[in-house]
């Protein structure tokens, strides 16, 4: 094989791919990144086989081949070589030669031949759900937080999609907390339910880099759900099974409806934070008396107590949170004033806008000896 | 106590003084930040009674008094406060109350007298040596990476500053390394010789923010080296002993001497690092031949080489370096091009310009096999 490229082209693919490479594996082959110009094209791919990537960089095929190279190595090398053509090239002893600039600038690397490298599986294409770019990034980095971290119950390591009626919807929960995305779809597109994992979608949110105008394209299979983007074409398993029936929860009923300012409810509940200590996880307790919102936080002989003014509807309410949970939800949120309906103390607040764009339910918890300081 | 102050104020003070809390003690209240507004001023401290630091902070004293409290825990809050006046409370129990914007606003620690606090020690100060802030940045940032890592020979753990007929020279080394710069000072000052720990030389990089025209007074006893500079006092003990003699390194003698860009030096060097593998460290050998310097690494299998044209003066030279120590030096020179002195492959590499600003002197490796690949 004998083909040039840039650096910048062969480098942006070698990062793609990278993010299918498997940290550990007992499968040497698995640790490459297989250049494949064996065909009109010079296609990077790499596969953990649950999640499979590969792009296609601009370049110049002077002689076809393959050939599998350590990914991690060719990675430290190719980000650190000059801005310039790149001419990989290789013998029948899979010896690779990576020459540059002049005739005694080299580098000779070891691959491997790509007979037993795990192609991406080939899947039947049925009809593409197509997004733009910017609102899958969003859609994903609105929810992602809300996955479960450990996989105890397999589902929640997770996001559900879903569309119905030309609405696409984005779920992850882990048990203390839901988080919801509604978009609504430009192009008619058929129902649709999979369970991506978290990693596919963390993965892909690194790898686009396009805006509003750049499009993804999204397939799904019984057993794959496959993006298309660019040059690059990213392939994962799904999650089997039946995900959480969240409409059971998403109840209208509410006795306090509060509209308060997002930066503000933020940064109180932010200063709260140093009061968190491990092993001894005090809630924020929320205290709304009329148009006024205490949130206070005592931990050991410490605490600490403030005011925001609100507009409320309805009932006085204390309710109890992490406040880790309740500023995660904040973060995401691109709106400067914000609701909040609760019911009682012991029933999820729901923080969600007028068009059901986002919706986020934080589980309360439980406090004690709430008036004591 | 009582006193107010601004928060951008009281955080800058906190980080300034924080830098000389101990990580790890024995002694809970070397954990802790002293307010000291007993005076007419409001003056921090930290000591971990090799490092101290006071700093006095802009505010307005209410009433009198003293208090120490957690410094982790102070940093804390103190950086997460809202940017506006900030009321800072204690009573006899030595409960401290943060106060701010609204009366509902609060925060409660429990602070603890400052009886047993070790104020940092008063020092009859000599006559002062005088450095723009800048310069002390940059003498100390393009040496301090010689000193030794470990502290075998506690010498190595500091960097020596001495004054002889009013030049300034401060000398980093680790047995492997020298590391010199050269300063004219302004002011006629006597001769000194003084032994700094690294920690303290550190921390003094983070705090000092000024400029050309802002002055470190720098003072120095038999036990102590003091630097003032704005409001911060620094006093840190110095290293006792007789520093390494370097005169007898700094030969002029050479055979080779290389005159090379800095920049393309260094990135051919860096291409190298992927090569040096933990458990395998192979030296960069640098092959001078005519105007022509050759870089070549090999590693297992694999190798690098790379050709860099320079202007040569004397004999052609083979020698081996560790890649690390050479990146190290470029990376803190300023010139675009620099000057090699050689004598032979067993011998120092001395960069060094031609008004002796700077000398950074490399032991080389061993190697074997040179030209195998």
């Amino acid at each position: 094989m004998k083909i040039t490229c840039q650096k910048a082209d062969l480098n942006k693919g070698v990062n793609i791919v990278s993010k299918a490479v498997p940290t550990r594996t007992t499968k040497a082959i698995l640790e490459c990144i297989l250049i494949d110009a064996s065909s009109g094209e010079i296609k990077l791919t790499a596969n953990d086989l649950e999640l499979g990537i590969e792009t296609i960089i601009n370049g110049t095929i002077i002689e076809r081949g393959i050939i599998a190279l350590d990914a991690n190595f060719l990675s430290k090398i190719v980000s650190k070589l000059p801005d310039t053509e790149i001419t990989i090239e290789t013998n029948s002893s899979f010896e690779t030669f990576i020459s540059y600039e002049k005739a005694g600038n080299k580098q000779r690397i070891i691959g491997k031949p790509g007979d037993d490298f795990p192609y991406i599986p080939v899947i039947q294409r049925n009809q593409a759900i197509t997004l733009s770019q910017l609102t899958l990034k969003e859609i994903v980095r609105q929810t992602i937080f809300s996955v479960a971290d450990n996989d105890t119950n397999k589902l929640m390591t997770g996001e559900l999609l879903e569309i119905k009626d030309n609405k696409l919807k984005v779920v992850a929960l882990d048990g203390h907390r839901v988080s919801i995305r509604n978009v609504e779809l430009k192009n008619p597109t058929s129902d649709v339910k999979v369970i991506v994992p978290k990693k596919t979608l963390n993965e892909i949110i690194k790898i686009i880099d396009g805006g509003i105008d750049d499009e993804v394209r999204i397939y799904v299979t019984d057993s794959h759900i496959i993006f298309e983007f660019d040059k690059t074409t990213v392939v994962s398993r799904i999650i089997e099974g039946e995900f959480f029936k969240i409409e059971q929860m998403l109840s209208d009923n509410y006795e306090t409806k509060i509209r308060i300012n997002k930066k503000q409810l933020f940064e109180v509940i932010d200063r709260t934070t140093p009061y968190v200590h491990e092993g001894d996880k005090k809630p924020i307790i929320i205290n709304v008396s009329d148009n006024i919102m205490s949130l206070s936080i005592s931990s050991y002989n410490e605490y600490m107590t403030e005011d925001i003014d609100i507009d409320k509807e309805g009932k006085d309410i204390m309710i109890g949170f992490n406040p880790k949970f309740v500023m995660d939800a904040l973060k995401v949120i691109d709106d400067e004033e914000i609701n909040l309906y609760m019911l009682n103390s012991k029933t999820p607040c729901f923080i969600k806008d007028d068009n059901g764009s986002f919706i986020y339910i934080v589980l309360p918890v439980n406090f004690n000896n709430p008036g004591a300081n």
